[in-house]
């Protein structure tokens, strides 16, 4: 009889990753208009480009493009069980650049490349960097993005010969920001989008605190993972999770991003279009029957001709209204409640 | 730097309204067979004609419509942020249409006009009464209904000048229901709907105990609410809510009303397309964990031609089965079960 | 006044099944890319074949065909209320037959033909077979399979003439087994697919642990049920079933079926399309908040040209991983953490 673990995938460990390496990942995924209306109801967007076929039309898309998180989500989900099913922690992301806006009926599958690896001094783990890149039907590639996680070792003893830690952008140039092609703004409804607010009226340095409180259930951040066929253990596997200290399931850091992305649309009515992920920071460990809050600042801004982009930082907390923009103090030490601090462009349409 | 409220909604207070003002909500939304198969999974309906795109064929329909009562959420949910964002309480519904059928691929917008304005001789609140349309991507109303909330008053002192309160009418008149263009009921095929059941077999005064009870999880009324965009706060902001006497987030009413009318199919089987919603009142607030019980009377029969319509009372409880039907009493006063009472009109076949 | 059970269904009763009687199962359902989106989120499965619509091309089909379960649990649902609503267990499933693929867009309607009845010595309790067939737009047969159920008697006194039990198969024959029209799978692309283990490389008698665990949440298993519009009050009426020694929801039978075979995909990759029902025995009730763990036996192979097939025991287990593969012992008595045994074919890839 053959061995079990012939057949069942143990994921990798770190002594199993090369530099240049890449990872074919499994599970090509079609999207489609159900994906959109789950990715509604679990975290309730009002993004009307997101929204509406007849408002992205007006836009001068085909049809309402798929939520660049939506392309995330997907492409993340399919790299776990191979880059993140023995991580000890998911440590950051860099570079990330939405490339083409996806569509209802796209197919998209996802390989990543290992361009970093070092071992950690305690020999029992090590840091793994991959540039992922997404790919639709077509063979273009929608989404590309680095991210580093620290990775168990199976045998304490195999020795790592080669390794580099990649020099990555803390963010994404203006020049390297593509937005949809077709995308015109010359019509754009500002009453139908929600709000007047427009590229100009944003400053550098301004704080908008995103007002509401969303809570999360345990069951909408499973489904939430596993409709991305995102398979990482701490999910799900409650049996598993009661010997933990915190006996409990951890959500999805992306579903923390989604929700208080959704939150952002008061005050960030007409940003909606993610254009690139300079960094993010899943800063503490979240878990259902929290209340998610959320407030942004600006950080920069570019004229990209057709559109104006936004940089912003957007600040998750836990339980914790974000009236006084709970942050990180002098010695970058964050406040207790805050949960992520996510760094992006966004698109915003100019006023003329 | 700016300020703050600038950029994020505070929503209307009672002053902010005024007579003939129209509110353009913002945030059209492209209905999909996505969110058809959510509504299924959130209610469990089972009325044919929305089910099985085979059956609306055969009834004169190019496809299957969504319920009606998805057109109504959608509409109702743009219509939050505007008009009930700082509503102390959703008072009344009246003179509810169905204008034209919604199928998956259209788009709806929605406007509201307000028509009343009194304020409260407390003067801290006020009742607006707003006459919503919901229109399709063809500039065609789908819907128009009159709904009523009690708002808060941003300042006291503020003086409000022009006030009127509107008759509405206490039922939609026969005359007045539309049926979707081309509805043809005679190949109806009764075995496929579920019962044989036709217009000419229920009489006024009829009472029908819809027997099962459905539970409601806080996972379920969140997704449902969201599914629809509809932000109101006491939905999904526990952290809030924990400080309110029910330490609760309450099931948005809608919920209910969807909940109720999928239980009706057992004994309205060809009951299932509502034409007019006359009027409805939550009678109670709802939590989750409880479990959902409902009952129907007759009110009203009118012939309309190419279909019978019956005026219909749904009355919905908590934790108590309806057999004895739970209603009120002498005096107006509800028994405690009792969280819905929905009073609408719906197409069903006749026998020949 | 009419009485009101005329139109509340009450469900058929035992003496109410006669032997040859067809049942024709109301509100036949279109299947959705919505549908598909929301199984994926139920469950988390990453069979290419069904995830992927290009994937699906590559095997020589149209598109992504649905899951056969999703074939499965809609055909099901549709038999609930005039086979099951009374029914005190439901017992065994045998040659089940997936005779055409289904896609989003198909309608399916059922029947069910009674093929058995057997009144226990009791006279309280009797146990009805039936043969279902599930049937697409086109007339097609989609799906056909005998279940047995014990009903409950209306009336203990009324006697049953005409009585017999049905010869069953223990397992549908290869030769009777049907691949979807087209199926080719000699461009398979077993790096998309997730592993490259081929029909060749499984032996009969070979066990794998499928490791990872999934929990179940009330909500979860509420929307996976009335998705297919499954009506048993078991799974939804918390209110009576307090009352129960559990006092508990329990999850219907098919959420433990899918919730194991998506697991299944970590060993059985290439084995996602089902072609047969051979047995299932849901051995032990199962409710929210369990871990749902797996592993599967390779009971038969047969080699059916354009592709092999597996014979497949699927064993799901609660709170117990099954790297010791918990079973029956020696008098047939299961491990107390055995949910689920499940005996199915499967098709998988040939190498050559």
């Amino acid at each position: 009889m053959k061995a079990v673990t012939t057949k069942t995938d143990p994921g990798h460990f770190f002594e199993d990753f090369k530099l240049g390496q890449r990872l074919v990942h499994a599970t090509p995924r079609t999207v489609t208009t159900g994906d959109v209306a789950l990715y509604t109801a679990l975290y309730g967007p009002r993004f009307s480009l997101f929204s509406s076929d007849a408002f992205a039309r007006g836009c001068g898309l085909v049809s309402a493009p798929v939520d660049p998180l939506i392309a995330f989500h997907i492409v993340f989900g399919k790299t776990v069980p191979d880059i993140s099913l023995n991580a000890v922690a998911n440590l950051g992301y860099a570079e990330g650049r939405f490339l083409a806006p996806v569509f209802p009926g796209d197919t998209l599958s996802a390989v990543s490349d290992v361009i970093g690896l070092k071992e950690n001094s305690n020999g029992k783990t090590g840091v793994v960097y991959v540039r992922t890149t997404g790919t639709n039907q077509h063979g273009e590639a929608v989404l590309s993005y680095v991210r580093w996680v620290m990775v168990r070792k199976r045998d304490e003893a195999a020795e790592i010969v080669e390794q580099t830690v990649p020099t990555l952008s803390t963010a994404v140039a203006p020049a390297d920001l593509a937005l949809p092609p077709g995308l015109d703004f010359s019509a754009y409804d500002w009453a139908l989008a929600g709000a007047p607010h427009a590229f100009e009226d944003y400053e550098i340095g301004e704080k908008i605190d995103h007002v509401d409180g969303m809570a999360v259930e345990e069951a909408e951040h499973q489904m939430a993972t596993r409709l991305w066929q995102n398979t990482a253990k701490v999910h799900f596997n409650q049996f598993e999770r009661a010997r933990d200290p915190s006996g409990r399931r951890l959500v999805y850091g992306g579903v923390v991003i989604s929700t208080a992305k959704a939150l952002s649309f008061n005050g960030l009515q007409n940003a909606g279009l993610i254009l690139a992920i300079n960094g993010g920071r899943h800063v503490a460990p979240f878990f259902a029957g929290g209340t998610v809050f959320a407030w942004s600042e600006v950080l920069d801004k570019a004229d990209l001709g057709a559109a104006g982009a936004l940089r912003l930082r957007l600040v998750a907390t836990k339980d914790a209204p974000c009236a006084e923009f709970p942050d990180k103090g002098g010695e970058g030490v964050y406040d207790s409640s805050v949960i992520l601090d996510f760094d992006y462009w966004a698109a915003v349409p100019k006023r003329v």
